[in-house]
């Protein structure tokens, strides 16, 4: 048996495509010569912007649509051979809309992961999470893919939105188990890059630290500044997803994360330095107004198992990253987020 | 701020009420004074045999409904100052139905909630289960409120199921800090007693090891018998749910299991001498057609937290429960699970 479902002359769907990880993927995809991509949306998180830069590629199809009508997807995933399952609500939707995101992070990657089989897809990767592992104070040191979700002291809507991860990965492996639908789990950690939305708790972070900076005030660390935050750049998950399909792996759950940690004062201080410089940054105890993810002390997550199992390896480190972000956002006004 | 909902003269509703937790947990309610005990069930897995003894009681009232219909729980919970939320499904209706089993344990609980949250109920009490710890060769040794939850190698059903009571939970937390409403959550072990059903994975085995041992056949073991299993009996866990609305405990989660594990060999001779003996048991290596849940070693699930924030302690041990279950059903044919 076979898993590895080539790039070249395939159809992929990217399902919650009009996304940061979503719009990456879909470039990657076609510049490996996919048949076509179909970036399926409903747009309540989503935007035009998004994947306004893809728009004219003949081969890259939108669909509107929603995970929660089962039609829907049975219908775009006609003759497909790969689906990315992305469409999620984060933690900080969760927060506020914990009956949306239960439906999509759960009944959503059930009615995809139906319409894959009865479109006899070859393929789904699912986004996962870090989030698999919790946080809270025993998360610490190298977090690899055996490491069990730690909840004690976690606010709500973060173990809610970990669990309905690990329930979408466990719904995977069902899938695999009773229909044979091949499967690849990534478990993205925070993802930042160009087109960065304003979604993810940490992912937001680093644009309200460069604002900040912009605009001459001092950026804001929580506390001294040695918690750790692990990012991987959209352009390498971009490329993570692609290789999750092409390699013949099948059932398994990787950890995709950049190329090393980082903490919160490092980061501060780089992307001040990135952006010209600035004010030295302000020390404050906490932010009460945000669901907050803490972990316990320095922590790492590993991607040596990505290495093995699809060959992927992260390239690019924050500073570069950092500063294709720094260079895409001066093109571009900030805008609220609609989710 | 008092968290505590005296039993007598107020009315409660147990969701998922005809069943053996329920009833066995509304007979406690009566006998201590409540003015009415609502049983509300759809019947999906309840019976009317599991609430026959109660049916006289003026005081009870039985109420059928769905947790997937919010008007249903809305109107059933009208003027109750408690609710205890037991409607689920376990593991193994969660590997047939995964998509009945995740609507019930996540959508009927929050529906529970709400309909807790409209009618000002003062206290929801809720069934979690020592599934929130998962399964595996890393779960050993004591299990307390704070361990983690380890998936490696557990069946996709079985992560599935721990991930919904572990929802569920962070969902009580949730209704908790946005709404005010009292909540204990009581993390069952595996229940056994008179009324047991033919649901759940490992109290089946116990009911299974008594009809072989009844008909004179050989009882199996799984392995070499050293596996750790630990229950609790019915009559005990009725009692903890009492206590979970009578104690001024608020937002917490606690164990309630019996008072020491046993081995599965053990349990095995435990049932065949209290059956008036039998045959010696097989050893099997292992029994493909089923979801089956292992643990890594022999552990204990702690019940001191239990003692801690509403003063219960266990006080049936396996020896006493057994001979009340196995005199109960010398009188009660087998039938076989509807669920």
């Amino acid at each position: 048996m076979n898993a590895a479902v080539p790039i070249a002359g395939n159809r992929f769907v990217i399902i919650g495509g009009a996304s940061l990880v979503g719009s990456a993927t879909a470039g990657e995809l076609l510049d490996h010569g996919a048949a076509e991509v179909v970036l399926f949306d409903n747009f309540a998180f989503g935007s035009e912007d998004a994947i306004a830069h893809l728009r004219d590629n003949p081969r890259l199809r939108l669909v509107r649509g929603d995970v929660m009508r089962l039609p829907d997807l049975l219908r775009a995933l006609e003759g497909a051979q790969g689906a990315l399952l992305l469409a999620a609500h984060m933690t900080l939707s969760m927060d506020r809309d914990p009956w949306g995101g239960l439906d999509v992070n759960i009944r959503g990657v059930q009615n995809a992961l139906e319409a894959c089989r009865v479109n006899r897809v070859r393929k789904a990767v699912f986004a996962s999470s870090n989030a698999v592992y919790g946080y809270g104070p025993n998360v610490s040191g190298e977090l690899v893919e055996g490491t069990p979700f730690h909840t004690v002291g976690v606010p709500p809507a973060a173990v809610i939105y970990g669990a309905t991860k690990i329930i979408g990965e466990a719904l995977c492996r069902d899938y695999h188990r009773k229909h044979g639908l091949d499967t690849v789990v990534l478990r993205y950690c925070t993802v930042y890059g160009e087109r960065q939305h304003y979604r993810a708790t940490n992912a937001l972070f680093i644009i309200e630290t460069l604002d900040r900076v912009r605009r001459g005030e001092r950026p804001i660390v929580l506390g001294d500044g040695s918690e750790t935050k692990h990012f991987v750049y959209v352009g390498d998950l971009a490329r993570a997803n692609r290789m999750a399909f092409a390699a013949d792996a099948t059932d398994v759950a990787v950890n995709a994360s950049g190329p090393r940690p980082i903490t919160t004062l490092e980061l501060v201080r780089l992307v001040t330095r990135l952006a010209g410089g600035g004010p030295e940054p302000e020390f404050i105890a906490e932010d009460r107004g945000r669901v907050r993810l803490t972990s316990g002390g320095a922590f790492r997550i590993a991607h040596e198992e990505a290495a093995r199992t699809i060959g992927w390896r992260p390239e690019v480190d924050m500073e570069e990253g950092l500063r294709r972000l720094i260079a895409w956002r001066a093109g571009n006004e900030p805008r609220p987020a609609a989710g």
